[in-house]
């Protein structure tokens, strides 16, 4: 008989914890919910608990956690409060699996106490690997952490790559849709709103990540994840324009074959690997039909018209404490644009500000890379002002 | 340091032979050619012996052996004729590897040596597998024989399942590019020439595979190859047109994935692929560039329109000696088709014919299947008047 896996959610009321719970859900068999963590709502994770009855539920604010305590303490259920009952979920003895999908650089304490450790993590979360990739690997070495990536491009990646040898790898090709503008001019570009930034032509995601989507930033943190996940140079990694989004990566060889992973666009297929692996387990959902689609279409990316992947390549280029500024930029600049304080087309100036402004250090603690982190941000907060000519 | 790996080619005057030879010729340091072996191209295998200097040369037709004899006796060198000449270069204790390249039913009994020999087999010959597919896995297993495909499809396919479960895969889908005549109506199919059906549009191969690939006979043909290298169920196997030969197969899982291989068009990389396998060597040409091609483009198989394929997936259904049978029907079609004694569209009926009119047996041994192979082409031999109407 099969085991049933321990999972702890991190971030369970997001749009990727809660695709996470929705594949447990469909294998009580195989999974179960031992924790439960989210920021604030106290709505929902109130609601999960009740379903999934972990043994221990996190929520980081300290009022939203009051109101789930008084409630789920009456269901006999453990409450804790703060990031430090957010790390408790990260590092719950009983949890095989620690799904991290945390949004932005708040995931990363947590993922990184999960990889101390030694936890198998499903990593949804791209802050962790994009601010502290070269902590976070050389920790899991250490440790003994597994991390299992639950993007759909990555872990495509990590699925073309089984039974390869790691030194016949020639270079890996991620996948863009071309998000929600790929076919305006630059002068419309310009003039792009929120509400058209959140309409993603084909995955349904949180704000931040669907604005960055559009910017193609999206990908740019895509590789610098690679970059950690795989251990491959800057130069081995590359982007193609895939309007379908059905080929979710493709793997290059030296003897000049290509392996690529190809599914429909659903985030719960490669949230199921993560928790399955090495199994894979059966959904209902057919694979794509390719005589259906009838073709599967591929552009050259255009890295003139899309600064933040080049913006991104460079931080891995530099490395140390780069990438750290980069994301916080990143963040800074999105949650102007959402806010309507600047235009779509000054996100990649905000985050080129950033990182050239910032003094670039060696990033040989997560404690150095969060303040990193804290003084792009302060920086920063002189305001939009400036951005918005 | 690299081992070298002791080469023997069987078939090395035909077109993968060749370029198995051009393969080893790439990696001097890598490979080694032992022993070389063909039918009666005397004057071709004299030029590889000299250029390759095997310890071992096999010509089965005798005066042909004789010419060889006598130029390549000067050189030092040993060369052995008939089958059990070929034979002895399956077996050599020197080789590490046996490319089994001969074209035909003829390939059936030196392979069989090899893998009672626990051999390690590059497997290009179709019809080893497909009439004794059977009886080559037993032996395989019981010997220790490895197995590793040529075939461009199952080399892909085998690619695709490295470090997969097998009881992951749902579903594998041979790419076939449709072949010379897909673009035809049933009535110009009727009437093609063997001129026309000799110039496929991707491949460059022998008149009897190329016939098959026009027939989409090669399609069925390698149905049945794959069902034994893979161990499939028939109904886990199906074909899909993909006209630019790019995707060379693919291989669905039961969660919804999809692992693809893809490569250009050129034999010489599964050819390669299984002399380095499991390393891959680098080529000087580079993977297809996705974005340069714009699309890949896949159709539904249309089982009315290529008949071959339903008879190739009937006569795994029916296994023992049926598929003998239909492969024997082939052969004899294809050489009247070739020969202008009978039209493209009586090669499907004469191979209906030679399996329905033939007495099922269970095949239990390479002799029996030889038996039927002989009586299905004396049953043939009343001659290809009967289809001419």
């Amino acid at each position: 008989m099969a085991s049933v896996k321990s999972i702890s959610v991190l971030g369970s009321t997001g749009s990727i914890g809660r695709q996470a719970l929705d594949v447990v859900d469909s294998f009580p068999d195989r999974f179960r919910v031992v924790a439960l963590a989210c920021r604030s709502s106290a709505e929902e994770i109130i609601l999960q608990a009740r379903r999934f009855r972990p043994q221990l539920v996190a929520v980081e604010e300290e009022k939203a956690a009051k109101t789930v305590r008084e409630t789920l303490g009456r269901d006999g259920m453990q409450v804790v409060v703060g990031s430090e009952g957010i790390a408790e979920c990260a590092v719950l003895p009983g949890a095989d699996i620690v799904v991290a999908a945390a949004a932005g650089v708040a995931g990363l304490a947590p993922v990184w106490e999960a990889v101390r450790a030694g936890k198998t993590v499903a990593l949804a979360n791209k802050e962790p690997l994009v601010v502290a990739g070269h902590l976070i690997v050389m920790e899991a070495a250490r440790s003994g952490s597994h991390i299992l990536p639950v993007d759909s491009e990555h872990s495509a990646i990590f699925q073309s790559l089984l039974g390869q040898r790691r030194e016949s790898v020639a270079r890996v090709l991620l996948t863009a849709s071309g998000g929600a503008f790929r076919d305006l001019d630059q002068v419309a570009l310009a003039r792009v709103t929120p509400q058209q930034a959140l309409a993603h032509p084909t995955w349904k995601m949180g704000p931040k990540v669907t604005v960055d989507s559009a910017t193609l930033m999206n990908k740019g943190l895509e590789l610098i994840e690679a970059r950690w996940l795989f251990d491959l140079r800057p130069d081995m990694l590359d982007v193609v324009l895939h309007r379908e989004s059905i080929v979710h990566s493709l793997v290059e060889f030296v003897d000049g074959s290509v392996i690529a992973h190809l599914a429909r666009p659903d985030m719960r297929l490669p949230i199921q690997f993560a928790l399955s692996y090495p199994e894979r387990l059966p959904r209902g959902d057919p694979p794509p039909d390719l005589a259906e689609l009838g073709g599967l279409h591929f552009e050259r990316f255009d890295t003139q018209r899309w600064p933040c992947v080049g913006l991104a390549r460079k931080a891995i280029e530099t490395g140390g404490t780069a990438p750290a500024a980069l994301n916080a930029g990143d963040e800074v600049a999105v949650e102007w644009f959402l806010q309507g304080k600047v235009t779509f087309s000054a996100i990649p100036r905000i985050i080129e500000h950033a990182v050239t402004t910032h003094e670039v250090g060696a990033g040989e603690s997560v404690e150095e890379l969060l303040a990193v982190d804290r003084r792009v941000r302060d920086v920063l907060e002189e305001g939009p002002a400036r951005w918005t000519s």
